[in-house]
Formats: structure tokens, C-alpha cells, sequence
């Protein structure tokens, strides 16, 4: 490719301040929160759809690669442009173009980061509810494209579920609307759901219609422990069968929590065993009749039960749960996290199999595993830990997250339950998606013939 | 085509009594609950997959048509073989396959009942809960290739939600599956939505995987009326605000409430005005919690507000709603109901401008209309009533239905909200799908490069 006469072109578009090919630039666009690395050779910053719609036909005529990307908090290299060509920086598409309360809804450029979403929808009394561990900066855009959600999705679903409408810029430069700011329509094939997880493979999103839902008027939390995984298992169903949802399910194993208190002796979380939290939300009565019989399903199983009698307690114990991302540096001073095999999921009877075939992947290795995460719909997050100098180490981490995958492949379950597939993930697609991968490939070749949409991802 | 050859070809794959010709068996398969008739050249009654994918693999080779049938309840022609070819009766494969509770999920065949599963779930204190108003017998593979709903999915979803595997056989007669047993995963395209409402065109579902929730311990009900439908939108919108979503919300129009005070003069029913039916479900407690919030919402623009206090008086209210159906044969004992027009939806602030203009096409054009539906997700029942045997009301109904249409995507609304395009809506997906329905064609064509899944339909 003519690289002097793509930036040339590339300045016509966007403007000479909004294209960049320094080193420093490149190189800070060439990784995201994962391990996966990939430089770009242009780094775009584009204002609008035309904009992008006008590099995309330049990239389909040329051939070039164009890679979105939001905040770069993936974990699977979905925003790292791994065959060079165009980064979008999709960071400063960042608008909240309507709240419309009235119809449920909001209208928002990708680039909006959730919490400020949510920030502006408070004083209303709404929120959007899917809830990433990284809702503080990353984008809406990029949950869109990863289908992302977190604790609360046991009760109120993944991202997909709120997507109304996208616009939508396709490899060929066209631009399209998926939805309407209807919440319910059967007309033809659901392309809105299409375009949610597709990771920016299949065209690049310039704004989305979001349904937003009203904040529960109260939270309860009740905190139990239990011997083991198989025992917080049956709890869990149990709660489910007295027609409970909870708005949270999180389980922390032992690991976890040992960690939590070597990090912060004052944490407030029960001294031993496997903790399960659970959080009902709804009317400020409500909240209160289902923390009793969370409480109840929980006591014939449970080594201890603790209802969080009020703001202050539950709080405390939330300090807890978050702390887990800095109190992993606390396990072994030597050691740092690193993200591989950290999100994978099974059907939830499996969890307490996953927790156990996790734990003898880590003794057979001996890479320390911590496993926390959301229970109730499944999804463990392994936090392993390597010496990051240590040559041999990273080998035994790639073992460790190889085997992490395919435990839960066997188990029925997914390698990615929230965080996507990149390309990190992206060699277990074929024993994933089984034959379905083809009808993916066949899709992605039909919406970009020439590939130049984040090429190298999702194991097309 | 050889029609012997191919009635030999069939007969091998499914045997002799599985397959029929005969002019009566073709007829009542030309034809579901819509205008819409076309005639089939085979009927064909499948018992398995591998049946399905040699005859998907018979029909791709010779460029013969193929149409999946559920129970034929359809309201827009789709399992109307158009094109002629096969018909599939998948209402044979009727198994529920597992019922596995601890995983919260169902495996069930196609031509499984819905209310044959939710019958079976109730002891286990669980339901499925997209509850069209043909639950006693319409398919669930109907549902999910219509992405059918009904009142409570103002709180519950759609279909969609609730599909979390499909197995399909694909033109080529491969066999997939889009899902897992796993309750949440981004990995790949979300095919499984893409099957899901895709009306048979790009694949025959041949299994699902369906999620299923805890039946709620208790309900009530808050029947209240208005002076007119921007009243009652208003309420409606304040009771969502105040945290409350209702697990039903329908309206039901004046025309419709004297309808059915003539159907049955002891209707429980407000006696004037526009009526709002606000049911809440959840726990004991707080379900009468929210049922006093609700009554608070309404009150300032009520011109009544009754809180059912027993299950009686619940009873008989929705008895009330259930009879709009059968009420309708009493507008006028000379006119009939025509399915046309009937499902638009529009974002739910436009409820009551959906609704004058509805009224004002039926003043118009002389042709009574109804209306009622499911204000919480902005869905509009419209019923139209005429002389079946004059060609000139027919004439006036095809116009009526078309400016009902029209109104809707004027607001920025759907043609079908729930019960699917098929043919009888097809001419409107330019105007609904816009640009996108090129996205449509694109992935029609590269999954049946042949059109031998269900031609004719959704406008592709």
C-alpha cells in the first residue's frame, strides 16, 4: 500500500489533526488490556459516520485493514489491529445524543463511557444496566461490541438485551439503521443482535439506541459461606426455585478470600470457606422478604448466613468483592496477574466441576489460580499469576489457560462469557462454534468480501 | 421438476405414510390464520433431523422449495408455502427432550405446545414466559422463528431472550448447533438471534435450548381508566419512572370495552373511557407494594383506579381481556375479524397519536376497528371488522391496513411487533428495514445461495 498517498487521503477526511503515524502514537495504539499486540501504521480519530464512511470506502477500494477501537479495556485484543492498516480511535465519538425517558430509551455515540451514561441517567431515576468491572472507562461502543456485561446480568441480562437500534457503517461505506426506537419488533432478521458481539468484524457502529430500565428503589445483600463449591451450587439453585432472581450472584472461592484479607485484614467477609453474595433489588419492602428467603434457601447448606442489615454493611462488603483486582498484587509480591483464561463459562450445575477442575489445573502446574465470579449465570473469572521475567512460567500460564479453556469446552460451557473472543480466544472458535463457525464465515464474507474489517479476529 | 421422482425420493427418506400428495392434505396446508394461501406439490411430516437434512439436501439439489410448519396460528402467511415445493409438518416432533432445572433450561423438539411445557414446568415452580395469545396452540418452534410475545413481555422479553441453543438444518443439510447450555457467552456471532425470527428462510430448527425462570409467588392487578389514550400514556410512563415494571400493561380502547360489554353485559370492566390493566408479580409483599404505587401514578390522570383485591376479582377482569377475541363477532353479527393491520407497534410515547390516527383511518374509511394491546412495549392490536362475502369492504380493509401500516412507520414504529412479516407485511420491509434490508439479502443469499428455505418471504 502507497502509505504517503493513504495519509494524503486520509487527511482530506478527517483533517490533519485527526490522523497520526508517529511511533508514540502507533505504539500506544498497538494493545489493549490483553497480551495480544498488533501495530497499527495510522492512527485515525474520526468525528462522525461520514467521516468513517468515507475511510471505509477508501479501505475497501485499497485494502486496508480498520480496526475500532473504544477505550482499549478489552481482554482479548478485539481492539488491537493485528494485520496493521487503520486504528479508529472511537474515544471521542463521545455524545450522549438523546435521553428519551419518555420512550425508555437513550441515543448515544460509541464512544460515551458507561458510568457516564449512567451518571447522567441517575437524577432520573434510570439506569442501563449492564455492569463490566471496567464501567468506570470503558465505552458503550466497545460493550456493544463484546455483547459485555458483569455482576448484575444474572438478574438483568448482557448488553444485547438493550440495544434497540444501531447505526451501523459497513465495510462498502454504506451506512445503515439496524432497529427504531420501538422495543419490540419482529421484521425480518434481528441484525441488531448481529452487529452486538460481532467485535467490529462486521461493520464499524456510529451510535446506538439503548433501552434503559428504572433504578430499584432498594438493595439487600446477603453474605453466605459454605465448605465447598458443590454445597453454594445447590444454594444458588435453591434461591432460583423459590422464584428468587437475584441481582447479583458472585461467588469467591477460598483462594480469593485469602488473598482479600493478606490485602486488607479489615475486609469484611466471613473467615473461611467458599462465599457466595447475593443482592436482591426491587420495592423497599420486597427487598427485604427476599433477603429472608435467600437467607432461608441458604441456612441447610451453609456454614454461615449474614444479612446486611444496612447501607453502611453492604457497602462494606461490596469494598470487599471489588478488591479483588488489587488484591491479587497481595498473593505473592513477585508475582502480577495476567489475563488469560479469565473468563470462561459452563452451565451453572457445572460450576462447582469448573472450580475444582480449575484448582487441579493450577496444583498441576503450579501457577496460583484465584476464581471468583458470577455464579449465577455461570461465568468464573481465573485470575492466574506468573513472574512476568520468568520465561518458563509464561509457558506454564499458556498451559494453564490452554487447559482452563478446554475444561470448560468440556463442561458444555464457553471460553469467553463476557469479554470476547479477539484474538486471544480465538484458535478455541472451531471447537467452540463447531460447524457454526462456517455459517459465521460465510456472514463475515457476505457483509466485507475483501476482509478489511478487523481482520484476524474471532477465528474467521 | 419430476414430481414422481421426487415423491420416490421422499418417501425413502421419511416412508411411505409421511408423505402425501393428496389434494385435501394439500389444501389445509395451503393456508394458516392469515389471508395468505398457497399450495404445496408435497406434505411432508418429519420425525427427526437427519430426515430434515436429506430432504433439505434433496431440495437444494433440485431447487425445490421447503416450508417449516409449527400449528399453522400464524398471522402473516409465513408456514404459507408460496412458492409451492414441501411443506414441513414439524408439529410431530413434539418431545420435550429435558427438563433440566438446575441449569434453568429446557431441550425441547419444534412442534412441542407452549402451554404443553409451561404445564409441565408448574410443578417445578418454573415457566417459560413468552405467552402469545395462541399459547394453547401455537408451536414453540413457531415462537422462536417469529420471535413471538405477548403481554408480559413488557417485563419479561421477547423469545429471543429465552433461546439459548438451536439446532437448524441448513440448506446444504448440515446440521448445527448456534448455542450451548451455557447461560451467557460472547463468542462469535450471536446466530442463534439471527435463527431466531428469521421465519424459516435461513434454516429449519429442529431443537432448542430454552432458558426458563421462577413462576413469580404472587400477582395483582390495578385496572384504571382514562379520559383518553394520552392520559393513560402518561401513567403509564410515570409507573415505569417510579421503579414499578409491570409484568403486564394493556389498553384497551373505548370501541373495545363496548364491544365487550355487548359481548357480555357483567364484564368487570370500568364503564367509560380508555382502560389501562396494570398487573405486577414478584414475592407476596411486594407485590402489593408496587399494585399501591401503580394506583398512586395513576390517580392525578385516572378517572378511576381499582386495585383487584382477590384473586377473583382478577380473575374476572383478565377473563375480560380474554374475551376481546371472541367479543369481536358482536360489533356487528354481519361482520367478521380480518387479520390485517393487526400487530404494529410504535415507540410507546406514541401510543396515543398511534391510536387517533387509527381511529381516524377507521372513521375514514367506515371500516370498525378496535383497539387494544400491550401499551408498556408500545404494541398495537388493531382489529378490523367487515362483510366477508362484500369485495367493496374488502377493498376499504386493504386500505385501512395499509394506512395503519403506514401510520406506525411514520412514528418511527414497526409493522409487526410480535407477529412476524411473512408474506402478508413483505412489501413493507423497504420501508421498514430501510438500507439494512440489503444486509438481509446478503445474508440470505450466502446461507441459501439456492432460496429453497421459505421463498417468498419477509421481503428479500
Amino acid at each position: 500500500m502507497a502509505m504517503k498517498e493513504v495519509l494524503e487521503d486520509l487527511r482530506k477526511i478527517v483533517g490533519d489533526g485527526r490522523v497520526s503515524t508517529s511511533m508514540l502514537e502507533r505504539y500506544c495504539y498497538s494493545q489493549d488490556a490483553s497480551c495480544v499486540r498488533g501495530m497499527p501504521d495510522f492512527v485515525v480519530r474520526p468525528e462522525n459516520a461520514e467521516q468513517i464512511s468515507e475511510i471505509l470506502r477508501l479501505c475497501n477500494k485499497k485494502g486496508i485493514p480498520a480496526t475500532p477501537r473504544g477505550a482499549g479495556s478489552g481482554l482479548a485484543g478485539g481492539a488491537v489491529p493485528v494485520k496493521g492498516g487503520i486504528v479508529l480511535d472511537m474515544s471521542g465519538m463521545n455524545h450522549i445524543i438523546e435521553i428519551d425517558i419518555g420512550n425508555l430509551q437513550v441515543i448515544v455515540e460509541p464512544g460515551v463511557v458507561q458510568e457516564r451514561l449512567n451518571q447522567a441517567l441517575k437524577p432520573l431515576g434510570f439506569f442501563f444496566p449492564p455492569d463490566p468491572g471496567s464501567s468506570a472507562f470503558c465505552t458503550l461502543g466497545g460493550m456493544i461490541s463484546c455483547n459485555s456485561s458483569g455482576m448484575r446480568s444474572v438478574k438483568y441480562g448482557t448488553t444485547r438485551a438493550y440495544v434497540l437500534d444501531l447505526e451501523v457503517v459497513l465495510a462498502d461505506g454504506s451506512v445503515i439503521h439496524t432497529g427504531s426506537k420501538v422495543l419490540k419488533s419482529s421484521a425480518g432478521y434481528d441484525i441488531t443482535r448481529l452487529f452486538t458481539g460481532a467485535e467490529g468484524t462486521l461493520g464499524i457502529i456510529t451510535a446506538a439506541g439503548l433501552k434503559v430500565v428504572p433504578l430499584p428503589q432498594a438493595r439487600r445483600l446477603v453474605a453466605a459461606s459454605f465448605e465447598d463449591a458443590e454445597a453454594a451450587g445447590r444454594a444458588v439453585v435453591d434461591v432460583f426455585s423459590r422464584g428468587i432472581t437475584p441481582s447479583a450472584c458472585e461467588i469467591m472461592d477460598k483462594t480469593t478470600l485469602e488473598v482479600l484479607r493478606r490485602c486488607n485484614p479489615a475486609v469484611a467477609l466471613p473467615e473461611s470457606g467458599d462465599l457466595v453474595l447475593f443482592e436482591v433489588d426491587g420495592t423497599n419492602l420486597s427487598v427485604d422478604e427476599a433477603a429472608r428467603e435467600v437467607g432461608e434457601a441458604c441456612a441447610p447448606v451453609a456454614s454461615s448466613v449474614r444479612i446486611a442489615q444496612s447501607q453502611e454493611e453492604m457497602d462494606s462488603i461490596w469494598a470487599g468483592r471489588r478488591l479483588v483486582g488489587a488484591a491479587v498484587s497481595r498473593l505473592d509480591p513477585t508475582k502480577t496477574r495476567v489475563y488469560a483464561g479469565e473468563d470462561v463459562g459452563v452451565p451453572i450445575r457445572e460450576i462447582p466441576s469448573l472450580i475444582n477442575k480449575v484448582q487441579k489445573i493450577s496444583e498441576d502446574l503450579g501457577i496460583a489460580a484465584m476464581k471468583y465470579g458470577h455464579i449465577g449465570d455461570g461465568n468464573l473469572h481465573v485470575a492466574l499469576f506468573i513472574d512476568l521475567m520468568n520465561r518458563e512460567e509464561w509457558e506454564r500460564l499458556d498451559l494453564a489457560a490452554d487447559r482452563i479453556h478446554r475444561a470448560a469446552l468440556e463442561l458444555g460451557g464457553t471460553v469467553s462469557s463476557e469479554h470476547g473472543i479477539g484474538l486471544a480466544r480465538a484458535g478455541y472458535m472451531p471447537a467452540q462454534a463447531g460447524a457454526a463457525l462456517e455459517v459465521m464465515r460465510s456472514i463475515k464474507s457476505s457483509l466485507d468480501p475483501k476482509g478489511i474489517l478487523n481482520p484476524g479476529k474471532l477465528g474467521l
